[in-house]
């Protein structure tokens, strides 16, 4: 970042200045990366220990902390540094130049909006719809009528297949694949038949998706990832999946066909659904569990198979005793054979 | 799809009509997809009672339904239907037009077959062989001495490495990766030391693989996917492996390395192999397993570890009675503590 | 590999020649594959065995062993075979010719060092730096900013976005993505709100990593890969994520955000860490684990959740009795019902 005192840093975040406003601040960093020129933020009261061993210049905290060191006190800690990184990431104009790049493919048939940036050997294929401030990395591929709404951004090496429509403020990061073809076959006398995967993906607004995450088209109708959601990378969506807003997803899940997934779900990383699962508002799955029944709204689960995650707690730690218990089985039924029963007394 | 009337539709899929053939069928969906103009199917005789909600203008029935609206009676309505879907699906050749694209890079030295289609900013290396109807979406890239049989379809952003050899009517999903080294390192006194992985990948024919999955080549010799083998999306298989005909792998599953697969096995999704593990014929894997050692032909298995299916399900029973387990065992032992063995009485 | 004479190979390993020197060579297997005109190898005695059925024509041999045919004598048959397939490797520069290909698009201010082979399609950006001898396959993306040590290698459609930096002798394999955005967000008003990520990844000197791998950038500071640390294909690590030196991670594991693992760490497929996740130096981690708490130096784990190991292996042996154990535990209430507490006697 370019360097800036902290009385202009408190006036950008609309933050109390606490201390030196001179000092020179050159970068932003966690705690646990910030160098000496840094400003961090101690994000909850309780971690204001870790601040003391820190050589960041300052430090933004909330409104119940006493800082040890030059500071900018707001509402939100977190909030603010957030916004701050937003000030120095890399802007979007030096990573998607605007226009269309000689070497891109775009047809003609193609309608592309105000401000559209499409990248080197991009490829838009006929009938394609950008809306404005689209932009297109390197290598992207939209194939046939792919529609694209306002302000969304693709890495480089996204795949879009033919009619699958994305909505607005929509990020997908490199290499993630939409609408390849659902996994559905049909026994025949000579081997496995493909049933035609004709549906497509609807990706809807403010929704992004992370490197390598592949959502399959619908076998009829769409997939359709809701408005909101986050999912991490190399997820992997299956054919005929509704997912709902606001649900967050990490790395690695996996969901199979035909699943409906609520509103404000949360699932770990690694965590695989079978088909037709239907998982509830709210719901929140640890990691890696294998889920192959549904789960009521609010439903908390863990482990494989799933069950409540309080139940499966029990479990894990009464596993820790199962050797044991072997053993002392083994020594009540040595036990018990040397007392004969009441009647044979 | 063309609207098109219910009796034409009867002669096209060689079905009874039932009921009224004016009808005019817009579209084609599933039940749980099926809108007013749609003609959907019903699969099997316990899934009829779910029809009764649908709006579908007419359904796909079979031999033993007595259909509550118009309807085409055959004798598989599943595959009837898929047959319908495949009149639907977006013709390849608007996804792949024929001919090499202005700006794919086709090596002077590639040898390609009639009515093959290469896209946009493909490439293709010294010494490939494409068969007849061979197509590339674009941004394929095939390095040098790549084979492709008649009728192949390699999705955009496809990389085939050097030597490898896929068979005839072989699909490759979008960002599918055939080729790559294999994992293989000996321990030397600066790190780990790369063992140079100079085998190749065979795919043989009517292979389909999903979005973003990775088959190895082998160290020596090659990996080998047998004839009409799916595999899904973000599938990994380890160098030297060996999968047989008609296996089907659903999603994130990881065969590693040397793993010797039988013919028609099924395996769930996140499927986990060890090394050197040799899977039966006929084999049923469920999802998430991990497997560490051999199962014979026509096995089922289950679970981390794997077992044999059954056991598998009266152990995940049994540990929902654990905790209790774990209590009753120590008031046992309390209650023998109470009774003095025979010879003390 | 050309035919060669067995003699010849003998001068070109350092190796002792054992028996008929004009046997010709045509080719190089492993045992398993080794056909009439290969070389194979024996790595261990106790695998010896395993040659008698073998047709090859001449085998790698260690100090102890009596070979049933011509053979090479080495005090290391595998590195000596390693060493051998090094030579009949393709070599690189029929992978990457070297220079600069024409369609590919180079920012003017990015600085190539002697002897760089950019590929077809492939885009490196402004301010980019490439050392001596780096090769970029068709269709690699480096964003602004990357810097590339001397000598490492990216396979086609490869990314690295912006300002990330690799050692030297770095090798990525196709479809890796380096320094995609970490998952971060912050809850809010109207969604989910994303928290820029703005530091990047370092990988350093003598890293490989796998296909379709993905390394996500840092919220702030740097993720980073240790040096001589190999990733297997599809593996996910999450941002701010600290590798150690010469670790060895399989295929489909997936590292959460800000996890530090050590030095020498070796981990088995699909494993999965919490973050913030501590390992220490020389851990190993069994296939498929999930580890959510810190494992110190030298552990070793095993499981979902994962524990040392030994108890692991140990819960996995007594699973298998605890449906026996339900019913013994119910045998024994009984019976001890029939048998009164002393002071009733």
């Amino acid at each position: 970042m370019e360097p800036m005192r902290l009385r202009e840093l408190a006036v950008q975040l609309d933050a109390e200045l606490i201390g030196d406003g001179e000092v020179v601040i050159t970068g932003a960093a966690g705690l646990e990366h910030a160098g000496a020129g840094d400003i961090t933020f101690v994000a909850r009261p309780a971690l204001a220990g870790r601040l003391a061993g820190s050589p960041a210049a300052a430090v933004i905290v909330g409104p119940h902390q006493a800082p040890d060191r030059p500071a900018l006190r707001v509402a939100d800690p977190y909030r603010a540094f957030a916004s701050l990184l937003a000030r120095l990431a890399t802007p979007l104009d030096r990573l998607f130049p605007p226009g269309v790049h000689p070497t891109a493919v775009v047809d003609r048939g193609a309608a592309l909006g105000d401000g559209v940036s499409v990248g080197p050997h991009a490829v838009v294929g006929p009938g394609c719809r950008l809306g404005d401030r689209v932009r297109l990395g390197a290598h992207v591929v939209l194939e046939a009528d792919v529609a694209i709404g306002e302000s969304s951004v693709l890495y480089p090496h996204v795949v879009v297949r033919e009619r699958c429509r994305l909505g607005q403020r929509v990020v997908l990061h490199p290499g993630c694949v939409i609408g390849a073809d659902g996994f559905g076959y049909l026994p025949g006398p000579a081997g496995l038949e493909k049933i035609p995967q004709i549906g497509i993906v609807v990706v809807e607004d403010d929704v992004e998706l992370g490197a390598g995450t592949c959502v399959d088209r619908a076998t009829t109708g769409a997939t359709v990832i809701g408005a909101g959601t986050k999912l991490d990378n190399l997820v992997q969506v299956g054919h005929n999946v509704r997912i709902g807003r606001h649900s967050v997803f990490s790395a690695q899940t996996g969901i199979s066909g035909s699943c409906e997934i609520g509103d404000g779900v949360s699932m770990g990383g690694q965590v695989g659904l079978a088909d037709h699962i239907k998982v509830g508002d709210g719901v929140k799955v640890g990691a890696k569990s294998g889920l192959h029944k549904d789960v009521p709204d609010g439903g908390v689960v863990f482990g494989y198979p799933a069950l409540d995650a309080a139940e499966s707690m029990r479990i894990a730690a009464a596993l820790r005793r199962l050797p044991d218990l072997v053993r002392k089985v083994a020594q009540l039924e040595r036990a018990l054979a040397s007392r004969p029963p009441e009647k044979e007394a």
